[in-house]
């Protein structure tokens, strides 16, 4: 029978790089930063709410990590290091093995260390918080929007949503789509380097975990502006081109688990948001207008207004949505 | 209905202090920290593992922060800032009120802020990753203890597993008795004042929540030293006092849920160590010494030796037991 402290050492001690004392101590202990801010975020993932009874392990420690790194990445902050609470129901070798795998092949992608914890007996709850750096004043806060700036979205948008209406028998597509579609909800790709190179340029950002126009919102209130979104500018990828275009729609609207970037920057900065995007290898596309006027409006191709009503879109609430 | 936003501003939303930003952006920011190591540890609370169910939201409060709280004190480390993630089975306010209220008043004691954090509905659990600050080279660290070393506790132990004897009908007290007890179970008191004012004088420290000869056992383990423990010089309170001899020799040696500090000194620091404690208005008892040659070993007050067998001690872990 595997006790805590073997399930500790065996699969989640590695030597220290970053830390000045790692796993094992009351505390870990971080070295002083010259002149940085710490920025900080905390995911807790419960299973049959964020995750499927049985999901895969290697992917659970990916996606884990993953929205973690991807809140440093909307801050604009570079990663650094992590602890892990686990609650387990049993100490399942095979389990752990591949799950620890999962997490610090996204860890050791990203130099973030894995420097302290805590493991017990309970239901499948993962909680990691997450520790990044950044200069003073250049942090991309969702109070940082201007009245005038273009509203941008990193890669595509509504994927990981078509993968769940596939597993919750809303939507019927080929298994290769499926596959691909699976891999956006499973194994987000986190937006370091974007949000890295979108310091100085970009104003505000923010990470999409719960449906873009939900999270937009979360830009508009913080900033106290409003938004015009052109509904046919989102970039949806091939994966989606199959779908009707209401459902289309609905999807990158407010579908939720993204995790791509949704940031505003100057009109002067266009070329610079694009040679940004470039460096570091992730598409971004122009998708709206951030102005004085509160609430969101949604514009099609032409600029004819679209009811949101009429979308029956509902941003994600964990106390309201069932 | 209350949804997540409503929850958060409702309950745990308040001004910043010393973070550079708190709650409510993808991340809170912290202010650099110039020549400061940072001290982090993180705790997971699962509900019918670490409390009973129905537990008193607002003692569930103090205790939660407590126990993150305790982790610093064992380093020597001053409390800066907290956050909190939380899986709930519903929004209740009345629970949430409650809840809250036990968190800051431990919190404000502290000057510990709450920056960050998550919510969700699951599975009732807590967990908390706490921010401390301490000068590097300062820190209380399991692996520095030394032979010749004195071994010190704080306060009184056992009084914690007393109240869970109680609770699990292995034992009948008078109901004061029991009501002290308890207290020590519930609203455990983080030694964070002993724990700074040990800075430079003890060696090693930890605190002792899965039982004194666990915790000890980690202190030598690290520091690849052995320790002799008088036990009839363990502080055991008037609480304990009603129990028969070998049940309080169990609950001090191996109770659990103390957070009391296990420390070394030298023993040319005993005057300071003294001092140290009087400043912290937190009583101390020398109960051992750090010995070269490896392992625990255990002797009465006339110095003979007892059998750590005979009392069918067993250190708390989350995957053995039970």
């Amino acid at each position: 029978m595997l006790s805590e402290f073997d399930l500790i050492s065996r699969y989640f001690s590695r030597p220290s790089c970053y830390a000045t004392l790692g796993v094992g101590d009351d505390c870990a202990l971080l070295p002083p930063c010259p002149g940085m801010q710490m920025a900080i975020s905390t995911d807790m993932l419960v299973e049959g709410r964020h995750f499927f009874p049985y999901a895969d392990p290697e992917k659970l420690g990916h996606k884990c990590l993953a929205v973690n790194l991807s809140d440093l990445a909307a801050m604009g902050a570079t990663p650094r290091a992590f602890t892990l609470a686990l609650s387990l129901p049993e100490a399942n070798p095979n389990w752990l093995a591949a799950f620890s795998e999962g997490l610090f092949a996204v860890a050791d992608a990203h130099g973030c260390e894995l420097i302290g914890g805590d493991t017990t007996k309970g239901p499948l709850t993962i909680c990691i918080t997450i520790f990044g750096e950044i200069p003073p004043g250049l942090a991309l806060r969702r109070d940082a929007a201007q009245a005038g700036d273009d509203i941008w979205v990193s890669g595509t948008l509504g994927a990981a949503r078509m993968a769940l209406a596939v597993y919750r028998h809303e939507l019927s597509i080929d298994v290769a789509m499926q596959h691909a579609a699976a891999a956006r909800l499973h194994t987000p790709t986190p937006r370091i380097p974007l949000g890295l190179a979108l310091r100085g340029i970009a104003h505000a950002a923010i990470d999409i975990s719960d449906g873009l126009i939900g999270d937009l919102g979360h830009i508009l209130d913080r900033s106290k502006l409003g938004g015009t979104l052109n509904v046919d500018a989102l970039p949806h990828g091939d994966i989606l081109a199959v779908l009707p275009p209401e459902m289309r729609r609905r999807f990158t609207l407010a579908g939720g688990d993204d995790y791509e970037l949704c940031f505003t920057a100057p009109t002067t900065n266009r070329a610079a948001v694009l040679a940004a995007a470039q460096s570091a290898a992730t598409a971004v596309t122009r998708v709206g207008t951030i102005d004085a006027s509160p609430g969101l409006r949604l514009i099609d191709a032409n600029g004819a207004m679209i009811n949101l009503q009429s979308l029956a879109l509902s941003s994600f609430d964990h106390f309201i949505s069932s």
